[in-house]
């Protein structure tokens, strides 16, 4: 698509968001079960394109430019488009998150201020090649009554063309206007999707943390996303065996996961047995250690394989079974190793000691703090939030695992009779009155 | 300050700043309280103070270098200083906006999960020559539990000083650590500050557009502010009298604020004779007309002065007595030329009819949308929301204006008793239960 294709579409993108802003929910929802139940009608189709795609994909693989991971991700089969009709209704059934009221206040007679949630306006989504991405991204932006840009990987494009196809026909049976949804390809696209101030209103990038930084540093639009998941588990003191389980959880269930711990800090106080013990366990696992001086030591003692960590392991997020392990001496020292390392995403701590416990949770400043489990349940699914967009490092706007609610931002709706500031300055001022009301803006314009 | 001299103060910040932020209300209100009498109590060293700013001010005048408008703003009596105490005496008196529940929820049997407001951390504040700026951004950031780095204007430099130092004794005094407020001086400074993503958590600029603008462009910290406050008003049908003096307050009452209005719009449906007299009682006021071709040619049919408006008055904060007036056809054309040229911070409709008051205020994308009152209620102290830190014209984090909320961010708590991930995957996996629950967490840890 041309520049000036893209900026064309943005407007109509711009339009049909501001009309689907005002939208009541029940249309959005049941446009929303139209979408979920044409994909499951139409399921052969869907198959059919698939089959194209993982054909093209297979074609790569004999070049050496795809990998065998990267085509099974791409299959779809009935089993899981039933679960993509299923998560767009789930989306369907969630609290509509626009039209909230957050103040409802009397500033004085014949003026009431209110703050309400609003839609974004125009998203712009480039995700991975997951053929549930496109449904579920689409889906919770509709909902949220935002128009959306979707960008997919090529690798992608066939299934993706026909889940979009399907998607948009289904919407704007239902009354969505085909503006609120649109489909791009091509390299150029993002690079001029990032210049789009002003148009565009949020930017989402899914994909590796090399991709997010440079959505980050390329672009004046507000993102949402995170770039790394240098995740800790701190262990203070707790049952052996449920603690080894944790660990090896939190390593070695996805190993690949943002959310999985990245690196493990063992009070000097739990002993070497223990140390020991949880070593074994993660190299059966086929874990590789690389340990501090401390641990090492500890390890190469018994026998057990350890590498040497170096200072660049605690900042490196590895996304295989690799684990720096540390030694430190007591909560504090495992504190001011997590909040100078940690990528702030999920850190969690493993004690009985609730007084331990709480100091931790107050003071590690990370999206998500943990007590006695593993860091792998920080997940928009899990937290019941509903389905995720994504899980945010910012601090700012959405942090932590996000959901509907960071698809839509405010707006304050003052309602007056007339009143000028100046009759509120000066000698003689009115005086205002800050009053909470019950009721939202709506109502008093009937 | 050496680059060097600012990583080691904002270092000690951040440490200041976590120990903040697990402070209670009640010593944080003390301890504002305290700051709030000492600057009563050492008025006289204030105003002397700030008697030799005004002496270096003048010299500088003499030299053509600084406005008397400057000079007028910069000079402290002692009743201005008694608003400055009271001032942080209000936000000791405001809800602690640290700890607010936002979600309990019981996940599984023993798993519960927490969001909590927490402070941001570590804030740096670069803002105005106007002597209450610091202690009002001082006495917000300190309520909210960070840590702030203050930079002034180098005119405002003797005061400044003297007002830090008795805040910074008194909080003190009362146990708030030394390090949570610094005062920064010299331009490199703010070179050094906003490359410091990762030990500042936000910045806050106040001053002129290209200021704000320019920290926007040049740092990956989040920015908290606004730009550019084109503000509109856009007359459907009303009172003659009563709209004529709401408009003539929002371009006259204040024309440099960022809530007056910057353009007009006239509904072509009010008449001509209603276009003559808006302008007349304007032109009283002194404000220059620039009008589109339709209201210039109605207002030289009567003789009353008017200038031709261009393309670029649309899009220009005129931040005098200047007013671009077009006319326009309908409340449509109304709300796309302010979609288009606004700079979403504030803008109104006059009108009698509800049902075009709804259509505005809804479709409009600004931060603040009005009906029927002048844009400059548009104001953080006028909506009740207590001191105001600035406007934001943002999408994402706090937008409109913006009190302690803004200088909050959240945080996940997750409570476990061992449980693994691994026990909720796959076949026989353990549900979720996703119930909500009442509580804050550290309750649980009793």
């Amino acid at each position: 698509m041309s520049s000036e294709g893209l900026v064309d579409v943005v407007k109509e993108a711009k339009k049909a968001s501001l009309w689907l802003a005002q939208v009541r929910r029940l249309t959005k929802d049941d446009a929303l079960r139209a979408a979920a139940r044409e994909i499951l009608l139409r399921k052969e189709e869907i198959l059919r394109a698939n089959t194209i795609e993982i054909a093209n994909a297979e074609e790569l693989m004999g070049k050496g430019k795809i990998t065998p991971a990267i085509i099974d991700r791409l299959k779809l089969d009935q089993y899981k488009i039933g679960d993509i009709a299923k998560m767009i209704e789930e989306v369907a059934s969630l609290d509509d998150p626009v039209g909230k009221p957050i103040i409802a206040m009397k500033l004085d007679e014949g003026m009431e201020l209110f703050k309400t949630t609003v839609p974004f306006g125009v998203i712009a989504a480039i995700f991975e090649s997951r053929p549930d991405a496109l449904p579920q991204i689409a889906a919770l932006c509709i909902k949220a009554g935002n128009a959306v840009l979707l960008k997919g990987g090529s690798e992608a494009q066939e299934t993706n063309r026909m889940l979009f196809k399907i998607m948009r026909q289904a919407l704007a049976s239902k009354g969505i206007p085909e503006g609120a949804m649109w489909l791009l390809e091509g390299r150029q696209v993002i690079a001029d999707l990032v210049k789009m101030e002003g148009l565009v209103d949020l930017i989402i990038p899914r994909g590796s943390n090399d991709f997010v930084r440079f959505i980050q540093d390329n672009t004046r639009i507000p993102v949402l996303g995170h770039s790394e998941g240098i995740c800790h588990i701190y262990v203070d003191a707790a049952y052996p065996k449920r603690t080894t389980e944790i660990i090896v959880d939190a390593r070695v269930q996805y190993p690949a996961a943002c959310n999985s711990m990245k690196a493990l800090l063992l009070d000097s106080r739990i002993g070497p047995k223990m140390v020991e013990y949880i070593a074994t366990k993660l190299v059966e696992k086929g874990v590789v250690i690389k340990g501090c001086p401390k641990t090492a030591e500890i390890l190469r003692a018994q026998k057990i394989p350890v590498m040497d960590a170096n200072e660049s392991d605690w900042s490196t997020e590895y996304l295989d079974l690799v684990l720096p392990v540390k030694i430190v001496n007591g909560v504090d020292e495992a504190i001011a190793h997590i909040n100078r390392y940690s990528s702030k995403h999920t850190d969690a701590i493993l004690t009985m000691d609730k007084n331990v416990a709480k100091h931790f949770l107050r003071m590690v400043d990370s999206s998500s703090v943990m007590l006695n489990i593993s860091t792998r349940f920080a997940d928009g699914y899990r937290y019941g939030i509903g389905a995720e967009v994504g899980i945010s490092t910012n601090k700012i706007h959405a942090r932590g695992p996000v959901g509907l609610e960071g698809l839509v931002t405010t707006k304050y709706i003052l309602l007056g009779s007339g009143q000028k500031v100046s009759e509120y300055v000066g000698k003689g001022a009115k005086a205002f009155i800050h009053k909470r009301i019950i009721g939202n803006w709506e109502s008093r314009m009937e």
